[in-house]
């Protein structure tokens, strides 16, 4: 009858919705609008994303995270084309081949020891073009915040960008959880992206707290052309925009969607830290921005699970993720911490 | 800044959200939920597309029409066949080819008078069965009710699907406005479905008073092994499905999609009966649903739209398009009807 | 067993290899040669086209009809797009929808009496473009010699260039017989091609009297860029490419292509004369290049197969099609005309 | 203007066609064929497809090496499944994408020693069964020969067939080089193929000898119901398809096949234990097909190439490649090895 959870540390898309989100859908309900994007509430979103990351960017709502890289890649890419990511990226791991699916485009994967990708790791794919045997590598694809929880610094991107714009090709960033990025690093989302020369973003707002809001960001307006009509093709085109759009003024408006990154960013922390602490516990990885990594006892991890639902991350090695969001409270952590002890105990 | 409308014809999807649904969406926000459909709200609403459509049934929710169509296609088929349809199919005409970049398969059009096709128009494309050189026909495509208004009663979709299952053909129904023609025909959904021998259904809640619900519903089990993947692969797969689940729960909660249905229905007839008696205004087209067609003197039609927006049809005849949707008000049609006299006296 | 042929009216592929061409193969064996076109038979054969085509063309060779089709499609489009054709083009009614699965571009057909467009029954498509919901037309593909055996003119070729050029569209043209075209037209191959505006030619030579040979020749450089990759991706790039270039040669040597043309046309030209005057028989469309089409007695058909194999071209009319080729002989017809009068009496 | 080549170490491929190819190739020629195979010539050859690899299977022929491979993946999987393969395998390294353009297909890569997987290394794969997010494991596809010029034992593939078969999952050879890899294990190509489990053959022939000439077995005819139709889409149907079979008829009389490629191996032995004496070379991988790999001085190489054309393999590790094929002469070695040491003295 599927899986009742009260709370959990399943992944930061196991929490509702924001209730200021909530609120703002409810309030563009009524009267007409006409659909796929041509009225007021879309419109104002985009001015919004135009204040948040510079006026020179294009923005498009889509509906998932899959969607919005799948098109991005879709935007940068021919099928001859590849794009160059860390073994560990959704678009690699987590997405059923959509990315080639869709695009017709290889993905070539570089393995990291913490989800972070450098310029020298993609130089080796240089050797292709020209070569008429290989997809020419166009595109490189970085992940802010990391599938496993890791941020990259303004410097780490710039080299990266520098290096992909020195050889002709773009950078596209799935930002799902850049907020979370932003909070951690105490930079605006601009800084993190456009700045440092990020061409197209794939801007997640669902996983810190909308109920389904993603959107393609462009920082290069040449690049979006025929962008419209790979949205409609790629099936991400919705009709009721109105309240998408309405999900993002929410998220903008006195920084709703920094105050749940740094809050989901705090809860991390704080439960890595009590958690670390519980013997038998090895938090196993960097905490930077809201995903926990830790290694447990293999026969313990049913029952926790059954208290407060997460994901293994690796059967191997026996290490469990968890994820907080904008709703876990501190009370979460210490109910969750108890049993921790209590089970190892 | 986007066009501001208040009451318009525009479509059935310039409508906001019906108010039971929306009040069933915040009901379901509260505490965490397994992400992708493995949650309660899920669970029910999937119990409950049993009870409106058969035991036997599976369905799965996903954001668009285009989407539902799309993976319904993409389910039937492999690349090298053929999907028969009306030219004015929404499959053929409205998704920027989103079903042959999709599924790699080609569609063969049908000319039609009123959007309705009949078997002996497929006939001819058995001919190509067993020729390498012609994509293989595996699919014929309905519309119910059509982009044209008119709605197919249950005995000529049993002749197709006979015909379809005798030749080995599947058949996939868009049902963007499947509650309309079943409004129309006072009969049960299933009836003009799965009754009728329909194989796959592509069922609409977006234009009826849903935020964003469309959901692809297999009458036959053994088509869906793959479902699962098609959908993620194909960018449908919602994170916090139980949003989308709760809208559908509302949507069969004391029989609002009915409801709703019968309504905007009802709104067309009336809105034909009393703009059909302007001089000036012929209603183009047999009203079954909630679509009404008529021509108009060229000149009136941009006056006209400003005050209540709607589509031109045909530029040529200068036939346009007037939807009427579940908070089609009487007082909304008296007021444009006072306004086409005005405008052509 | 296979059908064993001595003679056949079947298609200009069901005939062998010109003698010239076979010798010019066995020429290029010996010795090595690098793989996949960096070699001197190659090179020579590319300078060839040069010289038949203008200096500024580039040519690639290809399998396949088909594949130069396809090919030459994907060079021009996006999977946004749609090409515009005949609906009785090659591409439309013949690849098995190798140019949807392959390029994801739609195809939006036109109905035609003689197989021939023009740039008016274009123009309705231009409604679409900017519209998100619709594939947006971006080529025009013509067949020259029709699939109905009709001719396009000079200046018929340049009415369709320039519309589309002016509204921002490529032309490919399917030039599997632009051979007998020019040869019917007693006119260069660049005269109908290249220098009437086409942006992309599908240059046949199987049909003419080569083994394999096909080429895709873009009269517009700056579209090549990507297409060596394109060959590749579309598995169409030959290893072994001296013997694809070795035909070439000899085809283009002593004029070969345009005497094997002249032959072949010549020999429609009889065949229509003097089947066309056995009672019985009515020639149904204009002959203007290499085949004949004719209105038969349906019983008669079975017969006269069994002696000359051809294909039904029309059940319902009870039409057939004749094609001659470089090997037809006069003794051929008068012995098939024989039959016809004898079967027919 | 090409490189031109009397000698070379390039390729298998950059030999032209053995003699008795080209005669049974010039001895189809006369008269009509049914186009596209059905004629003598092609049903004779699939005839003694049959004769060799079983009365069971079935075959296709077509024009390339990555088409087959293309093809048979697309034969055996949907676009939501994945092949699993080694990471130096040419469908991922060496054909710019086409696999996943063509089939959707992603592909998973598994870091190899010697170009050979085992079912162990597939294993971790089998987790993704099941899992919505990621694609499903449906094909292991080995080389053999691979690319680094290893050879798989029965027993070997034997292990990964069955390991595949126990967990639903298919197994395709990409057979370029099989012929080598049968002489050189002495054992009659159905023990490496059909009999040792594998479901799907790409056969080589062009780099053994042909013009053109490439193969798709099917050890399970119920794989093959859709494959003329997706031969066709996938541009690899040749029209005068009698010179295609009449290089197979001539491969497999008198055993050619076998002898070129023993020769081939014979060679390469050859080159390894004379080069290999040379001071300053070092064979840095087992011979045990027609390829020899060898690390040289840098600055060495750009002399040698000059005079024998071959490939750098690795320019990390200076390590380069050198093919065999059946035109190699004992001669050509001599002078070669003799350069060797003079370059190197």
């Amino acid at each position: 009858m599927g899986k009742v959870l009260t709370k959990s540390f399943a992944s930061d898309n196991a929490s509702g919705v924001h209730p200021e989100v909530l609120e703002a859908m409810a309030r563009v309900n009524p009267g007409h609008a006409v659909a796929y994007g041509d009225d007021p509430t879309t419109r104002a979103a985009r001015e919004t994303f135009r204040q948040v990351f510079g006026e020179g960017i294009e923005v498009f709502f889509v509906f998932t995270g899959t969607g919005a890289n799948v098109l991005s890649i879709q935007a940068l890419t021919r099928s001859i084309q590849a794009v160059v990511c860390a073994e560990t990226a959704h678009i690699h791991e987590d997405e059923c081949g959509a990315p080639e699916k869709f695009t017709g485009s290889k993905l070539l994967t570089i393995p990291t020891e913490n989800g972070k990708i450098t310029a020298e790791q993609v130089r080796p794919f240089l050797r292709s073009i020209g070569f008429e045997h290989h997809a020419q590598p166009a595109v490189i694809s970085i992940t802010q915040a990391t599938e496993l929880g890791t941020v990259y610094r303004p410097d780490e991107i710039l080299e990266i960008t520098r290096f992909a714009h020195d050889h002709g090709m773009r950078v596209h960033m799935d930002g799902a959880r850049l907020c979370n990025a932003a909070a951690a690093l105490d930079l605006p989302l601009r800084a993190v992206t456009g700045d440092a020369g990020v061409d197209v973003l794939s801007f997640g707002g669902t996983k810190n707290g909308l109920m389904c809001g993603e959107a393609v960001v462009f920082f290069d307006p040449s690049l979006t052309a025929d962008f419209k009509y790979i949205r409609k093709q790629g099936m991400q085109l919705a009709s009721k925009m109105r309240f998408m759009a309405a999900q993002f003024q929410a998220f903008f408006s006195n920084d709703l969607w920094l105050r749940s990154a740094r809050h989901a960013n705090r809860m991390a922390r704080l439960l890595a830290d009590r958690a670390g602490g519980v013997p038998g516990v090895r938090i196993s990885r960097d905490v930077e921005a809201n995903g926990v990594f830790a290694v447990l006892p293999r026969e313990a991890i049913p029952g926790l699970q059954e208290a407060f639902f997460f994901h293994v991350w690796n059967e191997e090695t026996s290490e469990v993720r968890w994820m907080t969001s904008f709703d876990t409270t501190e009370e979460d952590i210490d109910e969750f911490v108890a049993l921790l002890k209590k089970t190892l105990a």
